[in-house]
């Protein structure tokens, strides 16, 4: 097997057939950049997803609360496959992997033979076991989940709307950059969008509380960054309770460890990620919170011809945090193994490059901590961060089409938020009458 | 009662409580005209509607078949109350009037008083009794609809690409603008999608038939315009059969009253519109089709202050086309009526000014027919008729965010359709998981 363009950076046409054929289990951050650099490079790649899209998980939390309609953050794996060279998408779901045949078996087509196989799975919600919180909470780690949330949300707001005894109450649980992000656009949707939107309805009854196990919000964060975030989410109307353990999650309110009960209309689960349920099913060897552990090469333990990459795989004895840039750097390099194993050369360890870490808080409001450079420690807050933010955010949505138009609705979002109200759920429609269309005729 | 402000052409902040109560049932394009109209003039305007958005029906069949999100077309009625002056929103179906005692009953909220009362609810799809067609045929007439729609077409793809067996075939019933334009935009998708984006499905296994049981397309449209609308669509690989009518939808197949069967995994249903199913719980004489009867002046026979407007009113011995059109400018003229009436003048006949129809077959071709004009006639087709097509719908979209959304997307969707395939399907997303979303956690 010869890869003839391996070492082009071009687009040039590869002839078909020639290069080793690789499966990508997951159309996420790890696993598209791992099939345009395989494909570029000459590989014949094949992405399997049992989605169609790709969303950009960094903004749910928009479309949970309106700002963003779900195509702004979405993206069709079938256009990625047709604008990277030498790649294919099968929609389906691993339903098991032959790893001496090398062979993956789908739900979807028959089985598809492969020379390396990349999973790329990526994570599901992890409630750590606490008492109802899967039948009670919701999340926003998926695009599906985003919605269902903000159902929820307009639903509570309608209710406001035409019930005066009514009140509504969020319960954000987790106090890492999901938690903090979704508080703050759930405060700044209460004091700004609701005057406009619901003109009827008084503000102060809406009540966002953030729920923190730990001392602080943000953890990962500088003491300062720290503080300015929770004083941010405070100035904003949010009930920020730190060291705030949740013993169980009920259908209309939620137990404290020490024993006292805050009601909940909606509690909105941002506090961990776990393994992917489908793994298991694969028989590979998994660590700490079900993630596949992998070498320092990010092959799988034990195998040859394996990589995983992204949330659902964990580096022995270097984990890496659940984030989209190592994800993004490590599918680059498991392709570049792929690259070298082809070529007859060893594989190279994996390190991570840490570009800094950012959490938007509101508008005109974020955190950033740059990487150590030389020693130099670079962090900012306020509204530069919160410009920094956005930026950086839409740069690296996918596609120019859907980065131009996530660019005018936040735009959008921003300049009209309080003048004519178009922002908070301005263009967000209300879903759920896909259930029940019989009953929706449209006026005209 | 007095209306301090009603002939100032401002925006004027009115003084609560001066103008009588108008309530608009239906959100629509007759009904959000109406509602400007009134509120800028100082009356109290409620629109009552079971959905929160309104609809930009015209470019539904653009969502039916992936080429706009749903997002691009709709647009929240909480918002358009937002940026109208006076005017509230009320999310609900209306189950009954009493019209001595001018109110409007709801399923949601308490009854609403009124000192004028406008029917603005619109339509729901007509079958005409086709056996069958309740059950198998999909319609495009509400956003709802083109979801479901837009489903049944991106599944029916997937599984081309996974079941070699398969064939797709659709069937669109009606040779009117919604059938036409149905039927063109399939074509293209067969015939410039899917090698893009389903590089493995050979487009001769997509069959798009165009059922139409009088001898033309697009009746109301001069004999040229037909003919080269026909042309167009063959050309574009359509299977136009005129003078077919249809005896039974089934299943799988269609069957026409000449006896033979059509195979169809999806029949579109486009062949007309009829009554909205709630009106006659309201108590008022119906029309030919379920339309409210009305007077040359707008006002419901038998009524003093109630009107209807739009598709789902009838002016007796003056029936107007189902379009938007004459929608927009009853609802104008309804709310100068109500304002005629509160300063104690008569009431006017409403005269319909026809600025002519236009229809688009598929990229660069459409067909329009202008108005007559001091006995001139002019229409024109080709691309001059599609650029005028995409001009004017994207200046009637409601809301200047959904405009430069919608124009973004078209004008993408135009200029990368076969180079990057990001068109056809692009930006679309399937959006059935929200049905069992515990099935589906995201890749990152």
């Amino acid at each position: 097997m010869n890869i003839p363009s391996i070492f082009r950076k071009t687009d040039d046409p590869f002839e078909p057939g020639q290069g080793p054929r690789v499966v990508i289990v997951g159309g996420g951050f790890g696993g598209t950049n791992a099939a345009r650099t395989l494909g570029r490079a000459g590989a014949r790649v094949i992405i399997v997803d049992k989605n169609p899209y790709t969303s950009f998980q960094p903004l749910l939390y928009q479309v949970a609360t309106g700002g963003l309609n779900p195509g702004d953050v979405t993206y069709r794996l079938r256009s990625f496959a047709a604008r990277t060279p030498n790649c294919r998408f099968r929609r389906a779901k691993v339903t098991g992997v032959d790893f001496e045949g090398r062979r993956v078996e789908c739900d979807n087509g028959g089985p598809i033979d492969y020379d390396y196989l990349i999973f790329a799975q990526g994570v599901g919600a992890n409630y750590f076991g606490t008492p109802g919180a899967q039948e009670h909470a919701y999340t926003i780690y998926t695009r599906t989940d985003s919605v269902k949330t903000r159902d929820v949300i307009l639903s509570n707001l309608e209710a406001l709307d035409t019930n005066p005894q009514k009140n509504f109450d969020v319960i954000v649980v987790g106090g890492g950059p999901t938690g903090v992000e979704m508080a703050g656009t759930l405060a700044e949707m209460k004091s700004v969008g609701i005057p406009a939107i619901f003109p009827d309805v008084a503000i102060d009854r809406v009540h966002v509380t953030l729920v923190e196990m730990a001392e602080h919000l943000l953890m990962p964060f500088d003491a300062k960054l720290r503080h300015y975030t929770r004083r941010q989410l405070q100035r904003r109307g949010v009930d920020v309770r730190t060291t705030s353990a949740i013993a169980e999650i009920r259908e209309d309110s939620v137990l404290l460890k020490d024993g006292s009960t805050l009601p909940a209309d909606l509690v909105i689960w941002a506090a961990g990620v776990g393994a992917h349920k489908d793994v298991e099913k694969w028989g590979v060897e998994l660590g700490r919170g079900g993630r596949i552990l992998v070498g320092p090469d990010l092959r799988v333990k034990g195998q040859d011809r394996v990589f995983a990459i992204g949330d659902g795989a964990l580096i022995e004895d270097n984990p890496l945090p659940q984030l989209a840039q190592p994800a993004m750097q490590e599918g680059v390099w498991a392709a570049k193994q792929i690259i070298n194993l082809e070529a007859g050369r060893r594989t190279e360890k994996f390190s991570y490059f840490d570009k800094g870490t950012m959490a938007t808080i509101g508008r005109n409001a974020a955190v950033v901590q740059m990487a150590r450079f030389h020693g130099l420690k670079i962090d900012f807050t306020g509204f530069i961060a919160w410009v920094a933010w956005v930026g950086l955010h839409l740069y690296f949505l996918l596609g120019g089409r859907n980065r131009l138009q996530s660019m005018i609705n936040l735009a959008a979002r921003y300049l009209t938020f309080s003048k004519q109200a178009s922002g908070i759920i301005g263009d967000i429609v209300d879903e759920r009458p896909a259930a029940n269309s019989a009953e929706r005729e449209e006026s005209d």
